[in-house]
Order: structure tokens, then C-alpha cells, then sequence
């Protein structure tokens, strides 16, 4: 039976924002993804100003989770990096999403907004939106949350 | 000049982390937008078990923020209902976004995944993926971040 069933929508949402939900951990992914060499301890002490203990508290549970991984720079070595599992690659939408509404709605129109392209072609990407099976574009009133459970 | 601007980058995703990545207030929205009919004080104490103190406190940003707006049940009225403004619907992406990402990856594959259908085809929708202007799917390796500043 197909109903709409909000305490099983709960779930993957807060249960989402009790694994990367917090400040730290989501700047930490966005070094990852976007940043560009930033995958050491110290680099992301440095990048971040984040303090040494909170750092390793949230490093543990992105690994927990299976977010990141960590391994040696060099076989053998005793210098660790760290790089984002499949599962945390598949959170870059959901970053790239929040720097578009950020600049769509950014408190200073002045300033240029970061822009995303596609490299192959040089253009941009388009916003990120919810889009139906044949392609329609879907506002909040279109969609139905629904659990088959 | 275009260039890959990290210091720009930084930013718009950090500041959006500051003004909704906070766990409380991802699922303040998550009501108001998912939960149908949850818009009012007492109903997010119960349905969330938050503290009224620390509801207050989101609640004030969210508003601060032009996120979510606060009126009266009925005119003239004392009782108070909040509502998203367009602002805030527009995070409705990034919320499906972070359904989608939990579900996919769910420690308990025996149980269905919410799953968000199309009201007017009854299908579910596509998963949310960054597309480039002329409709290929893109992934992180890419996507290009720039800025114009």
C-alpha cells in the first residue's frame, strides 16, 4: 500500500544530518571535494583554523561511516591522506546545491557568485533541481514523499 | 579573468553551513517542508523533542535569515505559524538531496527507501545529480569551480 508515511521520512534525513550535519565535518568533505590537494591532518588544521581534537573526533566518524578513507601518502609510509569513498563523492551534489542557493540568495549582489562549470564544454552547470522520470523540473507542491513499508 | 578561486569558493558553502548546517534547524525545515501541517511552536517541540530554549534560538535565526517568516494562525490572532519563504523552499533540493544519499547508502537494505514520487505521473522522481547546460549527468571529476572576481 503506497501511503504518505512522515515517520519513516524522518529517518534518512535526520539520520543524514547526524553523520555529516555538522559544521566541521561538512568543511572538511567540501576540502575534499573542492579544495584540491588539501587531504592531510595538518592541511586541514591549517586550511580550517580547526582545533586538533575536534579534527580527529570528526575524521573518526566520516571513517566510521564510510565517507573517507585513510591511507598511507607513500606504501609503506608513515604520512597518512585521507580521500573520500564513492559514498562521500555522491554528497557533492548536495554541496554544490548549497553554494547555488547561497549565492542566489548572497547578502551582497555585488560580488560575483561562484560559478560551477562543466569542463569538457567550459559552460555552466546547470541549478541543481528535482526533476521527474520524463524531465519535468518539480517545485515543493509537485512531490509526494511516500513509503512502501 | 576566470580562475580557480578556493578563497571564493569557500564561502558560499561554509555560510550556508552557518545558517542551516546545524542539526536542529536541517529538521525544522525538514518539518515545514516534508511533514505537512507542522508549523507551529508546540508542534515542533513534540514532533522534534527539542528544548524550547534552543527552538527559539533556530527559530530567530531561521527568521533572521529570511529562511522562514512567523504570522498569525488567523488574523488578528495571537497564536503564530511559521512558513518557509521562497528562500527556504528553495532548500528543498539539497533536503531530497540528503534523503536520497541516506537511502542509497541505508545500513538496512531489507527496509524500503522513502521514496519521493511525482504527483501529477505517480513515478519516482530522478535522483538528484549535477547536470551541464546541454543535459549530461556530470560527475565531480567534471566540474570545474571558478570565479570571475
Amino acid at each position: 500500500m503506497v501511503k504518505n508515511s512522515f515517520s519513516h521520512l524522518c529517518c534518512p534525513v535526520a539520520r543524514s544530518m547526524d553523520v555529516v550535519g555538522e559544521w566541521w565535518s561538512m568543511l572538511v568533505l567540501r576540502d575534499l571535494m573542492l579544495a584540491g590537494g588539501i587531504v592531510r591532518f595538518d592541511q586541514f588544521v591549517e586550511h580550517l583554523g580547526i582545533s586538533r581534537n575536534v579534527l580527529t573526533e570528526r575524521l573518526k566518524r566520516l571513517e566510521a561511516e564510510a565517507i573517507i578513507t585513510k591511507q598511507p601518502v607513500q606504501e609503506g609510509g608513515r604520512r597518512m591522506e585521507y580521500k573520500l569513498t564513492r559514498k562521500g563523492w555522491e554528497l557533492m551534489p548536495i554541496m554544490i546545491g548549497f553554494a547555488q542557493w547561497f549565492d542566489r540568495w548572497r547578502p551582497d549582489p555585488e560580488r560575483s557568485p561562484l560559478r560551477f562549470v562543466d569542463r569538457q564544454q567550459g559552460e555552466p552547470i546547470q541549478q541543481l533541481q528535482v526533476m521527474s522520470a520524463d524531465g519535468r523540473r518539480l517545485g515543493p507542491a509537485d512531490i509526494l514523499p511516500i513509503s512502501e513499508d
